[in-house]
C-alpha cells in the first residue's frame, strides 16, 4: 500500500495533515499530482463551524457512500499521475485543473446540463473523500480540464473561484458599459470585481470597512471602494450614476446590512446577486422589489462547462486573479492557515495557496 | 361651468360623492364619458389607511402639480366625449379603455420606454386629479386605447388589472407547459391564474384559506388550490411535479407567510415573481436564493405598451376576465363598496365595478 | 429467435413489411411493443429522394453501428414490454411514448445538456436500427417518457411532431398576445399554429396555396388564413396588426417564398423561426434583416426534455392535436401511404399513423 | 444673416463646400460648434452611389421636411454655442457629442423605447439638412450627449461608430470568455473587434483579403486575422476552438461571401450578427440555419440610448478607438478624402476625420 501526505477533516477545528492510502484510479477516473490548492471560504466554515455544513459526519453521502474523516481542498491544479479504464482524450503527466462537483447524471437537472444543481451533487473535498490538500487526489474524468501550456499552477488552482465570479456575470447578465455594485470586499468579491472589469464595466464600486482592505481593493483595480458606515453609500453611488443608481448590484457579504444596501441603491429594472451564502434569515422590504421592478437571482456554483471560458480569461491575461494570491505555504502549515483565516480576521489576506511542493 | 358627479377622496375614510367641475380637454387631452369604473386594492389602502401611500396630501405631484381632493378610479372605459388640439387619431364617440400612468417622457427610463418607472410619475385617480369614478375623466392621448367593438365596458374596465397579471407572466417568463404556482387568492392572483391559463400553463396551483374563495377558485378555472395552513404545501406541489416543485412562483399576498411559501417550494431554477405589495419588512432566509439558483423579480405595474396585448386577450376570449365581476353597483354605492371590501373581507366579492349609467 | 412484422427502409422507394428479429434489451435498453406510429415528413424525403439524406447506405453510423436496412417510424407509443439491466424507474407494462434521439453523451453539446445537437446524434428509425413501424422497437431508457393514465396511444404518437412546434414557440419566445406567422399549411405548420393558439396567441395566421387545406386550417383554429398566390400578404396582415406586421414568423415551407414572405412581412425587431427544412440554397435579401433589426433562428429538433411538457399539453388537452390525423391504417399498409403522401400531395391527408394492431 | 462653411451633397459624386447660412436654435434645439466629424462608409455609398440610398432628393422627408442639399456628416462632436427655448440641462460652451437619429416620438416603435426603428426616422447629415461637417451644426436636445472632461473630441466623434460596434455585441449577446468571429476587417469590423475585447471575448478572429489590413489588424488588438482565400478558414478556427467553432460571428462585409463563411463556421446555436449592410441578394442555404440550431440577428444603427454606457467604455480606455483614426484634414480637403475612400480602396485608411479648427 502506497501512502501520501493528507490534511483530512475530522470534526470541528480538528483538521490533521496525516500519511493515508494514495488513491487508485478506478473506471472513469482520474488521479491527479497536486501541485497548488488554494483555501475556500467554505473549506474555513467547515472547519469552525458546529455542525458542519458541508462534511457529511453521520451518514455517508448518498452520492458518494463517503463522509468523515474527509481530505479538505477544492481549489486545485497538478498534473496528471493515473488515468482509470474508460477514459479518453487524456495523458499521464498532462497538466490540469478540477471542477470540482460530482452528479449522479440522472435527475431533472443533470438531464438538463445543470449539473451543478443535481439533487444528490458532491464536492471534492467536501462530500467526496479524495481532496486537494494531498499529494494525490481523485476525481472523475467529467472533473478535470486542461490547462494551456503558459498557465501557472497558482492561476490553475485560481480557476474554481474565478468561476464563481464569472457565473455571477453571466447570471446577473453583465454589460459592457454596466455601473455594477459589489458588496464586501473579500476574495469571492475581489474575484468577481476582476471578472467584471475584465467585461468591460463602465465601473465597480465596492464597500469594505476595513482600511486595510480598502488600500488593497485599489491595487486590485476598482474604480472605487466604499466604508459604508462612514459615508451615504446611495448618495455616492448616484452621483457618479447621473442620479440613477448602479446597474447590477453583487451582494458578497451574505449580511442583512450588504444585501439591503445594494436592494437600497439599485436603479430600477437594475439586477441584484445574491452571492455570498447569507447563513441564516434577514430582514427584507419585498416592496423595494417590486417599487424598483427589479431583476434578481441566487447564485449556487457556476456551470460546470464555464471552465473552459474561465481558463480561457485567466490564462490570456484578461484577468489577474494571481494578485488576490498574498501568501503561498507549505502543507505542514495549514491548520495555521486555517486558524488564521477563521478566527484572526485581521483581512491581510485575500488567497492562500497551499504549495504541496514546498 | 358644467358639473358631473364625481367620488372624491378628501382624507382617509373620507370619500364623497360630489357634484364638481366637469372636465374640458387641454391641448394633447381627452375627455372620457365614463361607463364602467372598478375597484381596486391600492383605492382601497388609500381609503382605510393613515397615512394614504399614494395620494398626495400636503405638497402638489411634482408632475400633475395635483394633490387631495382627488377623483378616484384608474380602471375604466367609457366613450370619447371631448378631444384637445394636437391630438390625432382619435374620434369623438370612439370606445376606449384607459391606462392610467402619466409620465414626464424626459427622465432615464422615460429614455429607455419604460415609462412605468417614470421617477415622476403619476397615476390617474391617484396622483392626477381626474379619475374613473366620475361622469367625465380627462387624462393624456397616449393613455388612451381604442376597444375593439366587441368588447363590453365590463370587460374594457378589467383591462388594466388583467395587464398587472399579464405583466408578471412576462416577467416572469412563463413558457407554455409550465407549472406555477400562485400565492393568494385575491382578484389579482386570479387575474393572473386565468392569463397563465391562456398562455398554455402546464398547470395552475393556488394558495388560499378562505374556504369560500377555495371553491370560487376552483370554478374560475385553477387547476387544483390549496390551504397552506392545512397541508404540506411543498409535499403536494412535489407530488404533481415529478419532485421536482412549480417552475415558477408568484406571489400574490405580499405577507411574510406567502413569500416564504413561494421561496420553499419552487425548485432549483425556478423563478419568482413579486407581485403582491408587501407593506412592511419580511425575514428571508437569502441562502434558499442561492442554494437553489433562483431567478427572482419585483412588480411595478407594466410596460405601457402591454396595453394593446390585454385588450386582445380579452376581446379575443382568451381570458374571460368579465367572470371576476361579483357585482356591479351605482356611484351612489361607492362608499358602501369601499367600506366592505376594506373593513368587511368575507372574501365572497373578488372585482366590485361602479356602472356609471345605473 | 423470435420473430416479428417491420417496415424495413432497403431503399429509396423500397420499403418492404417483413418478417424479422425480435429485439431483446440489453444493458440500458427498454423494448416496447408498439401500439401507434405516425409518418413524418422525413420518413417520406428518405422514402423519396436519391440519395437518402437520413438513413445510412454505406457506411455504419458512427454513434449506433448502424446502416440499411433500417425499420422506419420514430413517432410512436406503446407498452413496456421488456426492461435491460441497469434501467430503474420503469415497469413492464407502463405506457409510454418515445424521444426519438440518440446521444453520445461527451461531446460539447451533450456535456451542456443539448443533446439534440450531439455530434453523432442517431435517430430511432433512422440512424438506429429499430423503428416504431414494428410489433416491438427497443431503445435507451433516456428515450422513454410515460404517459398519463389519460393519454392515448394516438396522442403518445404526436408528442414527437408536436415537440418539433412547441420547440418553436420556446425559442421563437412567443409572448401572450402575440401576432403569429405560420409559412405553409402541412402537418409541422398546424402542429405549431395549435400550440401557438394554446399558448395564447393574439391571432395566428397561416399562408396554403391548396383551396382543401385552407379550409381545413379554419376547422383546426387557425385565427385566418391566406392564400399568398391571390392576395397582397403583406397588405393583408398590415391591416390586422395596426399597420406594423406579425411579431413573429415561422416559416414550415423551406421554400424561396415562404422565407421571403416572412422577412418581408414581419414587424421591426420581429423574430424570424426557420422551422421547414430548405433543402437547397434560395436567394434573400440580408438588407432586410439589417433594416429591420430582425431576431432570427432556426431549429434542429427541440430540447430533449421537452417531451415532458408537451405530453403535459396534450394530456391536459391544452393542444388537442388528435384532431390533425386524417387517416389510421394498418402496417400492411404502409406501403400505400408512404405512395400517397410522397407522390399523390393532393393536400387531404395531414397526419397518418399505423395502428399496430389493426 | 450669418454664415458659415459646409460640405453639402447636391448630387451623387457632387459634394460642394460653400458659404451658407448658420443654424439658429429653434425651440427643443441646440446648435453646437463642431471640431471634429468622422467620414462613415454611409457618407461614401451616399456620395459614389446612384440612386442615393440615404439623400431624400425629389420629395421632402417625412420627418424633417428637409431635401438635397444636405450638409453631410453624422459622426462629430464639439461645443454648444446656442441653446433653444424649453432646453434644460444644458449650458453653452459645454463639451458634447452627438446622437444623430431624429425620431416622431409616436409610432408603435418610439412608444416602446425604440426610437432607432422609428418609421420616419431622419440621420442628422442625411435626411435632416444640418450635418457636421460644418462650422455649426443644430440638432434636437435629445441628440446631444456630454462628454467627460477627459475625452478629446477626437474619441467624441468616435462614440457614433463605436455605439454600432457596442450594439452588435449586446444583440450578439456576447460573453466574456466567446469566442468571436468578425466577418471583414474595415472600419465597422474593428470598432466591433475592440469593443469584443474590451468585453472580455476568449478570442477575436478576423477575416481579411488585403495584405496591408491584415497588419494593421494586428497592431489594433485581433487574436489572429485570415485571409479566407488562402486558408481553409472553417479548419483553422476549428482548431483554435476545441473542434467546436466559433460562438459568434459578426459578418462587416455584407457579402455573400462573408454571409456564408459566417453560417458554415459557427457552432451549433452559435449567434450571427448581420451588421454590414449587404446591398443586393445573396444566396444563403437556409437549412444550416436548421442544423445548426442558430440564433441569428441583423442589425440597425443602435439603441439611442447606448450612447452613455459607448462613452463611459471611451472616456475610460476600456477601447482605445482613437488607435482607428489613419488620417485628420481640413475641411477644404473632404471632397478628396471622399474620393479617395470611395474609389481608390488601397485599404490603407481605416477612419478619417475632418478637424474644423485645421
Amino acid at each position: 500500500m502506497k501512502t501520501m501526505r493528507a490534511a483530512r477533516w475530522h470534526g470541528t477545528r480538528d483538521l490533521r495533515v496525516e500519511e493515508v492510502e494514495t488513491p487508485v484510479a478506478a473506471t472513469g477516473e482520474i488521479v491527479i499530482k497536486v501541485k497548488r490548492c488554494g483555501i475556500c471560504g467554505t473549506d474555513l466554515h467547515d472547519y469552525a463551524e458546529v455542525p458542519t455544513k458541508s462534511i457529511p459526519v453521520d451518514n455517508p453521502h448518498p452520492l458518494t457512500g463517503h463522509k468523515a474523516p474527509i481530505i479538505m481542498g477544492h481549489e486545485f491544479a497538478g498534473d496528471i499521475a493515473e488515468i482509470g479504464d474508460g477514459v479518453e482524450g487524456f495523458k499521464i503527466g498532462e497538466r490540469v485543473t478540477v471542477m470540482p462537483l460530482h452528479r449522479c447524471g440522472k435527475c431533472y437537472f443533470c438531464q438538463r446540463g445543470l449539473y451543478h444543481l443535481c439533487v444528490i451533487q458532491a464536492g471534492t473535498g467536501l462530500q467526496w473523500y479524495w481532496g486537494g490538500f494531498a499529494d494525490y487526489c481523485k476525481v472523475k474524468s467529467y472533473n478535470v480540464y486542461k490547462m494551456p501550456d503558459t498557465m501557472t499552477y497558482e492561476q490553475g488552482a485560481l480557476v474554481e473561484p474565478t468561476a464563481l465570479a464569472m457565473y455571477a456575470l453571466d447570471r446577473g447578465n453583465m454589460k459592457p458599459g454596466d455601473n455594477v455594485l459589489i458588496a464586501g470586499g473579500g476574495p469571492t468579491a475581489c474575484f468577481t470585481m476582476m471578472c467584471a472589469q475584465a467585461a468591460g464595466a463602465g465601473a465597480v464600486y465596492m464597500t469594505e470597512i476595513q482600511p486595510g482592505r480598502l488600500k488593497m481593493l485599489k491595487d486590485l483595480g476598482v474604480t472605487e471602494a466604499f466604508n459604508p458606515t462612514e459615508c451615504n453609500l446611495d448618495k455616492e453611488l448616484k452621483e457618479r450614476t447621473d442620479g440613477v443608481g448602479p446597474d447590477i448590484a453583487i451582494e458578497c457579504t451574505g449580511s442583512e446590512g450588504g444585501i439591503n444596501d445594494c436592494f437600497h441603491v439599485l436603479r430600477k429594472r437594475g439586477m441584484y446577486v445574491q452571492s455570498g451564502l447569507s447563513v441564516g434569515q434577514v430582514l427584507v422590504s419585498p416592496w423595494e422589489w417590486a417599487l424598483k421592478d427589479l431583476n434578481m437571482c441566487g447564485l449556487w456554483c457556476y456551470n460546470t462547462y464555464d471552465f473552459e471560458k474561465t481558463i480561457k480569461m485567466i490564462s490570456t491575461g484578461k484577468v489577474a486573479v494571481e494578485k488576490l494570491v498574498t501568501k503561498v505555504l507549505t502543507l505542514e502549515q495549514i491548520v495555521d492557515a486555517f486558524e488564521l483565516l477563521a478566527f484572526n480576521k485581521d483581512g491581510k489576506e485575500m488567497k492562500m495557496q497551499i504549495d504541496m511542493e514546498l
